[in-house]
């Protein structure tokens, strides 16, 4: 994939770690530097249903669609698997 | 709080970030574009627990000793947000 | 979908939550009551992932594989929102 | 912990479990059962807040301002523990 507008939200990812990284070196408030990765998360939740969209209006139809069975079975289950990985972090 | 060990981890995952922003860039694979993510994921975490275990050791312990009963329970309250927001990202 | 493991699983987990309520009535330490809770949350992630895999390898398959774009927009949309609403429980 | 308000959740999330089966065993569709099964997982939740609440505002305050060390650090290690798992489910 070749997403600009996902180039984008990570570089301000990347912006907004190196501020939480300032705010910890300054001797800001524990909590707040814990919500401030709480905002961290979510941005990069949002990059990765972003990412998934693109897969699955993508690479899936087309697999899917495709007389290629070990594809078909190996996208799907990459989508499983990607699911079940969501819920551990 | 002023913790190398956490600024040392938050500028390598500042460095993981731009890592996967030149993944997109370069047009790899969603699927291991998410992966990468989720170990960005699982890297804030592990900074989570060792901000909040200091936390708990200093501010919670002086709040929690201290007769300032105002600070008690806005100590606690805020460990108990945490905890909630923490399922939701 | 009927799914005789999904249902022997949730009928498990019925118990499980039973378990938890009879370790609150009998005065459970408190800790002790949360990692049962947790299981609980493991135990319904696995019911969810073999849900949506039955779903991926049906419902998903034949949607894609059918001239009916506006179903095949529809089920894509759906495993996206799932994947988000995953991540915020 | 004996909360009766914690047991009456328990409970309506028992029969919450139970009506997921029901659908499950009628034939519902997939991203239905998902969403129900997500409900209860927010149900679990905000159960796990009301006990943690519950344990920050007695057990822990009790232990932090005893004199007894070696119960202090058990206790805010515990919390430390529960926060790291609570983003594992």
């Amino acid at each position: 994939m070749q997403n600009p507008d996902v180039v984008q939200r990570l570089k301000s990812i990347e912006g907004h770690v190196r501020g939480v990284e300032k705010m910890v070196e300054d001797g800001a408030y524990c909590i707040d530097v814990l919500h401030q990765i709480q905002a961290v998360h979510a941005a990069l939740n949002k990059v990765s249903t972003l990412i998934l969209d693109d897969h699955l209006n993508n690479c899936v139809v087309t697999a899917i669609r495709s007389e290629d069975l070990a594809k078909r079975e190996r996208v799907l289950s990459e989508i499983a698997d990607i699911f079940e990985a969501a819920k551990k972090v």
